[in-house]
C-alpha cells in the first residue's frame, strides 16, 4: 500500500512538472517578446525551478483537495503548481536577504546576476545588479503564481473560494519572514518565539494553508469544507511544526550533498531556530563559550562547525528535538483517524508526513 | 466645466483614501494579532500610503470604469484603491534598489528600518536590517494589493475578468524594472530603448492598464469591452509617453518642496531616462565632458546639478522633451473625440490628462 501511495504521489509531482514547464515556457514566449534582454531573467526563473524540489506544497494541497473528495483534476493540477512560484518567490528573496551564495547545489540568483554583470563586462556595481534583480526576479515569480493560479482553468467559484485562503497564506509567509529577520535582531533568544516564527514562516505556509487551499478547491459547501478544513489543522500544525524542526537539524547536521548547501551553513549564518534555542537554554557555561565563539561567525570551518554540532548533541538538544519531531508527527496522524479520510487518502498522507519530516535534504 | 470635473475627481479621491485607510487599519490589527512585532510593519506601511500620493492609477481605472458606462460603486473604489498598494511595493522596492535615501520628502522604507535598528540598538547590520525590511514590506504590500482587490466586494464575474488584465500589468511593471535595472548597466544610452523602458515600466502600468482594469469592471460583453480598451490605448499609450517625460524632467529640473526628492537627483544618480539620451544624442564635445565629470556622480553637488541643467537646456533636449509631452498629449486627448465617450466623461479623462503631465511633483 505504502509503494500505491508512493507511486501517486510520484505521479502527481510529474503533473505539476509539465504544467510549472508548460507555464514557464509561454512565459519566457512572452518576455522574448517585449524584449531580448528579459530572456536571462526567465532562464534564471526556470532553471531555479525545475532543476529542484520535492513540491511539497503542491502535493498537500493536491492530496488536500483528494482527501476533501475531490475527482483527479488537470485544472486543480495547475492550481497548486502555482504554490512553486509563490515559493520560489519565498527563496529567491530569502537568499538575499540572507546573503547566502548557494540554493539546491547552484548560484542563488542575486549571485547568478551578479555573475552575469561581471562577464558581461556590465557598467556600475555588479553586486547592485544582481540584488537588484533577485528583488526583481522574486516580484515576478510572486506575481507569475498569481497568474497561473487564475489561468488553471478552476471554475470562477473554486477560484473565488480559494483566492481567500490564498492570500491569508501568503500575508501570514511574509509576517513569519519579517517575526524571523526581527528574530536574527534581538539580543536575546527564545524558543517561544522561535517556535512561533517556524510556525508562520514555514509550518502553515507549507502544510496546513495548501491543505486547507486543496479543500478550498474540491468543496462549495461552507459546513462541510470547514469541517475539513478543522481536520486538516489537526493534521497540519504539529506536521509543519516537525518538519521546520527538521530544517533546524538539517541546517546543522545535514550532508551538503543532499542539502545543497554547504555543512552547518545555520550555524555560520547564526540563525536562530527552535533547535538553537533549545541549546542555548541547556549550556552549561563551557558550551555558552562554544556558542559565543563559533555561532554567526561568516567563515566558521569546518573544525568549528564540528565543534558547535557537538554542544547541540552533548546538551540534548539534538535528542530532544528529534523526539519532539517523532511526538509531533503521531500527533499529526492520529488526527487521520477519522471517518471522513478514505484508506486511499489516509496512506497518501501519511506517507506526505514521512516525506516531510525523514527527509535527508 | 474645468471646475466640475476637478470637484468628481477630489472626490473619487477621497473615497479611494477612505478605503485604503480602512483596509489599512483591518491589516494593522490582523498583522498585531499574530505579533506585536509586526506593528512597526504595518504603521511604516500605513504611512508610507497615506501621507501623500496623487491617487493617478486609481483615478485612471475609476475614470475608465465610468467612461465604460459603469454606474458609480462603492465596491470599484476599493477595487481600484488597490492599485495604490502594488504602486507601494513597486516605489519600497525601486527605492531600496536604487538606493534612494527619501521618498515625498520623508525617508525612505530601507532607510528607515535602518532608524529603528539603530534607535533600538539591535544585533547585527542595520544596513541589512533595512534593506531585508524594504524587501518583505514590498512583497507584503502586493499581497495586500491583491487582497484588497479580492476582497473589494466585486461581483466574481468582474473580477475574474480583473484579474487577467491585472496579471498582465503587474508582469508588464516587472518587465519594465528589469529592463531599466539591464539599461543602466550599459555602456551606451538610446532614445529607443529608453522609451520602451518609460512605456512598460510607467506609462502603460500608470495610466492604460489602469484604464484596460476600469473597463473590465464596468462591461461583460466581449466585443462591446474590446472596443473601449482600444480607444483607451489610443489615449493611454501617448499619455502614458507624455507622463513618463514629465517625470524626467521633474528629476533634474523639479522643486525639491513639491517632489519630495532632492534637486537633480536623477542626475546624481545617473538615471538613464529618455531626456538624458536626447540629451547626450545632442551634446557637443564640450558638453560631453561636463556630462562625463558630473552624470552619476553620487556627491554631485548643486553647482554640478546648474551646470548639467544649463548642458541639457543647450542641447535643446529639454525644449524637444517639452514639445514631445504636448504633441503627446494633443495625440491622446483627440482619442477622446469619439461618439462613445460621453461629454463628462471626456472632461474628466481631460482633467486627468492634465493633472498626469502638467504636474509640479
Amino acid at each position: 500500500m505504502k509503494l500505491e501511495s508512493q507511486r501517486a504521489l510520484a505521479d502527481i509531482r510529474m503533473r505539476v512538472q509539465r504544467d510549472l514547464t508548460q507555464f514557464l515556457t509561454d512565459q519566457t514566449t512572452y518576455l522574448g517578446e517585449i524584449g531580448i534582454e528579459l530572456i536571462p531573467v526567465a532562464e534564471a526563473i526556470n532553471s531555479f525551478l525545475l532543476d529542484g524540489g520535492k513540491r511539497l506544497r503542491p502535493l498537500f494541497a493536491y492530496c488536500g483537495y483528494l482527501a476533501a473528495g475531490g475527482e483527479e483534476d488537470e485544472s486543480v493540477i495547475a492550481a497548486v503548481a502555482s504554490l512553486e512560484l509563490l515559493q520560489a518567490c519565498a527563496l529567491i528573496h530569502d537568499d538575499l536577504m540572507d546573503n547566502s551564495d548557494t540554493r539546491r547545489g547552484r548560484p542563488s540568483i542575486h549571485r547568478w546576476f551578479e555573475g552575469i554583470h561581471v562577464n558581461e563586462d556590465l557598467s556600475g556595481s555588479a553586486i547592485q545588479y544582481g540584488s537588484s534583480a533577485a528583488i526583481l526576479l522574486g516580484d515576478l515569480a510572486l506575481v507569475w503564481s498569481d497568474q497561473m493560479l487564475h489561468q488553471s482553468g478552476i471554475s470562477a467559484e473554486a477560484l473565488m473560494r480559494a483566492l481567500s485562503i490564498h492570500d491569508e497564506m501568503r500575508v501570514e509567509l511574509m509576517a513569519g519572514q519579517f517575526l524571523d529577520i526581527h528574530e536574527q535582531a534581538l539580543a536575546t533568544q527564545s524558543v517561544a518565539r522561535s517556535l512561533k516564527i517556524a510556525r508562520y514562516k514555514s509550518g502553515k505556509y507549507t502544510i496546513e494553508r495548501p491543505l486547507h487551499l486543496g479543500a478550498s478547491l474540491a468543496i462549495g459547501d461552507n459546513t462541510k469544507r470547514e469541517n475539513f478544513t478543522a481536520i486538516f489543522s489537526e493534521y497540519g500544525l504539529p506536521l509543519g511544526e516537525a518538519f521546520q524542526l527538521r530544517d533546524d537539524l538539517l541546517g546543522v547536521f545535514g550532508d551538503p550533498a543532499t542539502t545543497g548547501k554547504p555543512a552547518g551553513d545555520d550555524l555560520r549564518e547564526g540563525k536562530r531556530t527552535v533547535l538553537m534555542a533549545m541549546t542555548q537554554d541547556r549550556a552549561t557555561e563551557a558550551q555558552e563559550k562554544v556558542i559565543a565563539k563559533h555561532f554567526g561567525t561568516a567563515d566558521l570551518d569546518l573544525e568549528g562547525v564540528n565543534q558547535m554540532q557537538q554542544v547541540i548533541v552533548d546538551t540534548g538538544a539534538k535528542d530532544h528535538v528529534e523526539q519532539l519531531i517523532d511526538k509531533l508527527t503521531l500527533t499529526a496522524l492520529d488526527a487521520l483517524d477519522r471517518e471522513e479520510i478514505t484508506t486511499v487518502s489516509r496512506e497518501l498522507l501519511q506517507e506526505l508526513a514521512d516525506i516531510a519530516v525523514r527527509r535527508a535534504g
